[in-house]
Order: structure tokens, then C-alpha cells, then sequence
């Protein structure tokens, strides 16, 4: 069988999250039933990463097995005819056969967009968080350079999460200021469930003094869930990148 | 009577547009629903621009009358509490009692996104005309040069215009690269009925080549709508700024 690979963008407002569910509708359900239609094959999707009820994605990643005879770069064509317009297949491409969107992701790349002013602006407000309270990016910066590196990110994991190890490590986060919006990309060898949003909160809560400028060392080493800020909102939050 | 001047966002595909009917929600409606719910007056509302179905807004501005007491800049606040979340009222503040939002703007600052690409980004399919043709941006910005300065613009005026005379001044059009975004702005001191879509329908008719590269100034001489480009759609339209 030929093994098909996707870079997939989509709104996140518009489904309940990447995986498929029963009763909601979903981003992997709606590419299989796309794939469906176009190769009359029942697929697994493989996605890169599974991401949350509102989270957006611009270079989500994923693939499948088909017998179909279709040009591989015509997948995307064929799949945007039968999937809605808040999911686009951006590239489709022939893969090896041992390729696995998720297994082999060496990398991701996240951005999470803050919108800083009182009144939210209805032009961002589906992809930003409306963050009201005065923020020193200084020490935002200075915050988020104590998570670059491999830690155990125990107190950046929702709770109840069931991956084996919470130990990551984080490359780089960049901190952009593009007018009242301030936007923050975090890459790293991989993510923890809620993590990009509950580091985000965290930041976000050291800018505005809420925590002590100094605290990240601290929170990281309490493995404890309580100690870190709130979990951002997903409609700020966009899987940019995906790294093989 | 006070005279309360607004700063006014909005998502255009929410609305009919700017202007009042009946049995279509518009922005001036739904504004003029929400003054009278926070004073109990029946207001004029003043628009510096009528925008079309569709075309969205950052810097729309307004103004009108009230015997209300509230304070200038709580206006904001109060009037957002009684409008739907894709209108957001940014900024309010106590103007002079002759000060009228269209007649005395002295200029405005359109702009107008374009992604090229074959495929529809979801993220921004809402805010931005995807053009599939390839564009030779210095095809582009040569002919914008072209537009630079006062001239009768009745080529670039919808047909059936009702506006006095159709000598407008373009002062400048920037354009700006990001990434598959190519964005254009408009700064002048008026727009006829819709010269800025018609104007970037033509610069990017010039910028694929199905129009030649010097054909600006014959398009301007020749006062007739036929010569220029389509009217390009809505969606990609902002009214960013209105000047005092």
C-alpha cells in the first residue's frame, strides 16, 4: 500500500478537537470520511498531534495508507472537495512506507497569540486571547528563558494526563510584539498535554506580576500542577509546525 | 446636546454592511439599537464610511447626539454590553457639538489582504482574497505609482454611483509582503463607492499579467469602468483609519 502525507490547516473554533468522536464533529473524523469518498477505502488517519476542541492548526501533519492510483499531490485537491472550508489539506505527498506522522515527529513548533487591550478586538478575537491586565514583556522574556532546555514539566500537565514520562525539553521560545498583540512561539522535541497553554499562563502571570518575576525555576521544580498559572484559552493557540 | 465620537470595529461578514435597512442586520443598526438600550434616545448615528457587505473594520468612526450623563470614555463599555461581539465599539470620547464623522474626515487608510496560494488558508480565508494566478510584485508596485495623485477616478467607480464628482487624491499605497500575504494600503483623501476593490482587481490584473504593465494611466484617462480590473471581493477590505 502507498503511504500518503498531508499538512493539514483548520479554524479549531469549528470542531471538537482532532480526534475522532462519536456524536461531535471532528478534523480526523472529517478526513476520513474525505478519504472515504475519494478512494472508497476505510483509512486510519495518523496525525502528528492531537490537538484540543478550539486549538488551530496551520502545518498540522498526517497520513494514511491507501491502495487508490491517485497522484500523490492531487490528494489535496481531492480531499478540500469533500471537506469543509475550515479544513484545507495545504500539501499531499507520497511518504515511506514506514512513515508515522506522530512516531517520527522529531519536533513542533506552537504559537499562541495574546491580545493586550481592554476591549477585544472582533477581527483577532477567534484566534487570540484577550489578556486585560498591564504585561512586562521583559520579564516574560526572562521567564521563559528558565524553560528552555529538558525538564520535567510535570506542573505544565493537565491533570489526569496519562503520558509515560512528563519529561521534554524545550528549544526556544520566541516573544514577537506586532502592535497590541504579543505572540509567542514555543518549539520543542515535543509537548504535554494542555502545556503550551498552562506555560503560556504562566508567562503571562509572571508579566503582569501576579508571580514573582523569578518563579519558573520553582514552578518547574514542584512537579506540581498547582503551583504553574491558568491553562490559556485554546482559541490562542495554533500547531504551526510539525519537524520530521 | 453632548456629541460622543466612536471608534468602531467589526467582522463585515456578519453584516449587510454599514448602513441601516430593514430586515438586514447592519452595524449603524445594531449601534443605534445599543444607544438607544444605555440612554433611551433615539440617535442619529453619524459613519465616516458606508462600508459594504461584508468589508470589515478596524478604525470605522461615528459620532452622535445625547442629553445622556455618562462619561465620555464609559460610552465604550456601556454600548459593547448591548452589541453582538463582532462589533466592538474601541474607543469613546466627547467631540466638538459641530464635529461630524464623515464630513470632516480629512482622509482614510484602506486595507486590502490578498493570499497568494493555491490553497485557502482557514485562518485567514475570512479576511483575505485568495488569488491562485501568479504576482510580479514589482509589476505591482510600479503601477500603484501610477494611482499616486489627484485624478478623476470614474474607472474605478461601481456603475451607478451617485457621488457629486469622481476626482478623488490617492496619497500613497503601500505594499507589503508577508509571507503568502501581499497586503495593500490606501491612504487618501476619499474612496468613491468601491474604487479600493476595483483599484486592487486592476493593480493585481497587472501584477499576473492579464493586463500589461503600463496600463494604469490609460485605465485612469479613459473614465470607464469597463477598462479597469474586477471588483475584487469584500472579504479582503478593511477600513483601517479614518484622519481628522
Amino acid at each position: 500500500m502507498r503511504n500518503i502525507g498531508l499538512v493539514i490547516a483548520y479554524r479549531g473554533g469549528d470542531f471538537a478537537g482532532w480526534q475522532i468522536q462519536k456524536n461531535a464533529e471532528t478534523v480526523e473524523g472529517d478526513l476520513k470520511q474525505a478519504i472515504f469518498e475519494v478512494t472508497g477505502e476505510t483509512a486510519v488517519v495518523y496525525g502528528a498531534g492531537r490537538t484540543d476542541a478550539g486549538v488551530h492548526a496551520r502545518g498540522q501533519r498526517a497520513n494514511f495508507k491507501t491502495d487508490s492510483a491517485i497522484p500523490a499531490d492531487r490528494f489535496a485537491f481531492a480531499l478540500n472537495a469533500h471537506l469543509p472550508k475550515a479544513i484545507r489539506v495545504m500539501q499531499s505527498f507520497e511518504v515511506p512506507r514506514a512513515f508515522h506522522s506522530r512516531y517520527g515527529a522529531k519536533g513542533k513548533c506552537y504559537t499562541y497569540r495574546v491580545y493586550r487591550g481592554k476591549i477585544e478586538d472582533p477581527l483577532t478575537a477567534d484566534f487570540s486571547w484577550q489578556y486585560g491586565y498591564p504585561l512586562d514583556v521583559e520579564k516574560i522574556r526572562a521567564a521563559a528563558r528558565d524553560v528552555i532546555g529538558t525538564h520535567d514539566f510535570k506542573s505544565f500537565q493537565a491533570a489526569g494526563s496519562s503520558a509515560k514520562t512528563s519529561v521534554r525539553r524545550v528549544d526556544r521560545i520566541e516573544i514577537e510584539e506586532s502592535g497590541p498583540m504579543l505572540i509567542l512561539r514555543y518549539y520543542g522535541n515535543g509537548f504535554l498535554y494542555n502545556m503550551v497553554r498552562i506555560l503560556t499562563g504562566t508567562l503571562l502571570a509572571i508579566g503582569s506580576g501576579q508571580l514573582p518575576e523569578d518563579a519558573m525555576p520553582a514552578i518547574i521544580a514542584a512537579k506540581d500542577r498547582n503551583r504553574a498559572g491558568v491553562t490559556a484559552p485554546a482559541k490562542g493557540l495554533e500547531l504551526t509546525q510539525v519537524y520530521y
